[in-house]
């Protein structure tokens, strides 16, 4: 294999940046599906997509040729899968640059028109939820996905470009150091419960074994009395043990293992401990920058809270860098050009999507206004000329705004916005009362070295802080907050033994998604969303 | 923010190729941690790492400099975080090219050699496992979180070079298609369990509810006879309903929510039935893949098997590409293209970590070894020609090989490194018997298309194969397996609507981690391994 490997050339790399104008006499072999089929005049349109772009390929089947029969075969139908061999030729309508004179078309597998949901008509993103296994067949849901493909791998691109080591942290957690939100447990203590024992039937089976303990209380009698053999008894006895174990079995598959207080003996669990799923990578994330030095994670994250809004998943995947040697400026430069970098990237990369998305979903100058974002500086200001901002402002809100109390998602919009025009705005120190307690304390007492990245029309899309590295304030921040202070014992090792000043933040990756294509609800951002009773796909 | 955005720079890029003898003459300012210090001769001599490489940074400060009385002041001990500056100058010392003679020296955090657990002697790797929240500061486990960086970046750079997209499969799964080896259960229903009641506290409410009972019935009939008043009898009550509220939290708080039969009522979990934590994104990565054509996961998967080895985790990374219009030659081809794409990345980036695991972990010719695997075509044989080799060979195997059954780790190994002299083999197409239903079954009806990847040394790496795209043969197959087609519908729909041949395989991730760098526990190809009783950090 000394040759370079390769997958087949697609539809998108043909096109180019010239609709495939320069490939023009260009034998191609295509294989992809049939998004709409429609005959007229002697020619066959076939509009082939392989998955590559919204537009696809137009192939043209003329009356006459062999390929004819097949496509007015009544199976050439939208969704059929399809192969299909031609010259690239110049194409006559202004609709497209090039199409494919088709010479070979194979039907690789049908669509039954009749049954096939994804008709030509359009189809609400609500429906499509229902029909999770074929919705990325759809123009949106397939220009999602290859947007949300270029913000991942432009994550990685910035990242390693910076010298940051990807590192994957856990996502089951025994450790008592989280708790932000509701979280998942995860057990293995219910598997033996699923075909438990009803209580009738347990009720039941201790009748039988007090019946059968009667019975041989009476045939010992009778043994002593001549009226029985020992046989007998050994039978009777024999029986006895056999329906104990039973009860025994019964009770144990029926009831989860309890310590003496009645609660959980979570000591039988797989893990040894009651274990959950994580809220957030972070604290894991400063264990390594504090041994290896600039990191980021990039990978699931839980949340049980019972929320079905169009903001909300159960599980969802987070971004979390983690600067050494890094105080919150280091934090917000990171931040504000990994954003940038993403922006440049989609729109190098995502054009035809982006463009797509403008038209259909948000109906206005989406490319421009990421592009703006991608090249100005963002505003930075403290939470208290926020508050300031708010304050003053002659707009009504619907929440009020007090020096100590969080920033509302309408009061975030009006500043980045209304007072900024527009631009998005970095806002820092927060009240320390409203922010975790691992946040820097500042000089002033009052406030952590915390920052959030807002942005027009969303509002915050990311959230950091310096980390407090001095163990003796982390400790009473501990104490005061009473937190369990033992829990921490690694958390607070690593401010006990070559402790530096480490910064980071944390980007909700489908939040990004979200403010790039314009999908308003956070459910179409992820393939296959996880919300309260739904989990299926 | 036009100026290109960059961290400090880090000591491996100022060393470069050339250990940074063409960098002499710079002034350098540099932040780490003191790997070892010692004092000989008016000289302190601190080995400075910053994560960045094994090798780290000599930072030589002389005897009457402003920086010798810190370097001297006892807090300069190994572990402490530290920020040097100085020149960069020959180092007259044969162990490398250049080195950092001292102006300034500052202590950013100290680490006391009397309770430090990392000082400068080794420690076992088994030791490390119980201080995972500082063992990434070690030569070893640094070097590992270096390659599986360079491994994972490779894994995107391959794919996103190829035009596959990455797609996040989901985590938590309620779907009842999968089930290969043992789940574990993602659940809100213990939640309200925790402080759960004893059984004792329960008899003692139901027993305070009937003397509560018992009084307000004595006092309606005092009242009646005129013995006591209407507000006696109405507090008598009050205190009852009280009480029995109590006795209903202690019940509900202290059971799960039951069916009739005695079953768990999963309506009351989160996601409205039993979910749990996914095994592989396979089927969800098919969906993709009859959508927008090639993609491949790379997220985290889970296996809650009782299996304490040192080759087995609960949680495990896996990659896991599926090729859209591909058969198994496909598959092997990209199989073959990406473990070779590896192996040159992490030869290329990751030199001196594999010199380090060569000289202490594999102790041979471990970079010559990768470099020969990533060179050669891998051989490709049949599993029955497979069978054949083992049964033709001239040693003993500990388990016999009979065609039918599985190849063992020890026929794997002997395969690729003897009969093929230390070189990889795929192996193909085996029996349907030993392997899953979606496999596509071969012309001969008794072998599935299915391959492994066997190298030196590790045996088996990746598996695979090419799935049944014919909806007839995978339905019988469901039903042969006596397998609940039912739940396999939107699997099905897959091949009911534009099907096409596809194909796939997996790759545990720390496998890879594990093969690279020779450790031979999977627990330290992990930052934070979890296995039974293990969930810590």
């Amino acid at each position: 294999m000394s040759a370079q490997y390769g997958r087949p050339e697609r539809i998108a790399s043909v096109k180019g940046r010239d609709g495939g104008a320069s490939r023009v006499g260009d034998v191609l072999e295509l294989r992809g599906w049939a998004r709409s089929v429609r005959t007229q005049k002697g020619m066959a349109f076939i509009d082939l997509n392989d998955g590559s772009g919204v537009s696809g390929m137009q192939a043209v089947v003329s009356e006459g040729s062999s390929a004819w029969e097949v496509a007015n075969s009544g199976a050439c139908s939208t969704g059929a899968a399809l192969r299909v061999r031609g010259k690239l030729v110049a194409s006559p309508g202004g609709k497209q640059a090039a199409e494919l004179a088709v010479d070979e078309l194979e039907i690789i597998g049908g669509a039954d028109p009749e049954t096939y949901p994804l008709q030509k008509k359009r189809h609400t993103l609500e429906y499509l939820r229902s029909i999770a296994h074929l919705r990325p067949r759809t123009n949106t849901i397939g220009a999602v996905a290859r947007v949300r493909n270029q913000l991942a791998y432009a994550t990685h691109k910035f990242f390693q470009s910076n010298g940051f080591l990807y590192v994957h942290t856990p996502i089951i957690t025994a450790s008592d150091c989280e708790g932000a939100g509701e979280q998942f447990q995860v057990t293995t203590l219910l598997n033996g419960l699923e075909g438990a024992a009803s209580p009738e039937k347990v009720t039941a089976a201790e009748a039988a074994v007090k019946a059968q303990g009667d019975a041989v209380k009476s045939l010992k009698e009778a043994a002593k009395a001549g009226g029985a053999t020992k046989e007998q008894v050994d039978e009777a006895v024999a029986k006895l043990m056999g329906l104990k174990a039973e009860l025994e079995a019964l009770s144990s598959s029926s009831s989860l293992p309890k310590n003496k207080d009645g609660s959980i003996d979570y000591s039988k669990d797989f893990f040894g401990k009651r274990a959950y799923m994580t809220v957030s990578g972070q604290l894991n994330g400063e264990i390594m920058a504090c041994a290896v030095n600039d990191i980021y994670t990039f990978g699931p994250t839980f949340r049980a809270e019972n929320s079905n809004t169009s903001r909300h998943l159960a599980e969802f995947w987070m971004v979390e860098p983690e600067l050494a040697f890094a105080d919150l400026k280091d934090d917000m430069d990171c931040a504000e050009a990994y954003l940038k970098y993403c922006l440049n990237h989609v729109l190098e990369h995502c054009d035809e999507d982006l463009e797509f998305f403008e038209k259909n979903i948000t109906k206005d100058n989406l490319r421009e206004r990421l592009r703006s974002v991608a090249s100005q500086e963002f505003a930075r200001i403290t939470y208290t000329e926020a508050v300031e901002h708010v304050k003053n402002a002659k707009k009504k809100f619907e929440y009020p705004c007090e020096w100590g109390s969080d920033l509302q998602s309408e009061h975030e919009r009006y500043i980045s916005e209304e007072v900024f025009k527009d631009r998005p705005v970095i806002v820092r120190d927060y009240p320390k009362d409203i922010k975790a307690f691992y946040m820097r304390l500042n000089d002033d007492k009052k406030t952590v070295a915390a920052m959030d990245v807002l942005v027009p029309r969303v509002g915050e899309l990311m959230g950091g802080s310096q980390r407090e590295e001095r163990i003796e304030v982390l400790e009473r921040r501990i104490e005061e907050l009473g937190l369990d202070k033992e829990a921490y014992w690694w958390y607070l090792d690593l401010r006990r033994y070559g402790s530096q000043p480490h910064a980071g933040f944390g980007l909700g990756f489908e939040r990004l998604v979200q403010y790039v294509t314009g999908v308003e609800n956070i459910r179409d951002a992820i393939p296959f969303p996880r919300y309260p009773g739904s989990a299926e796909f």
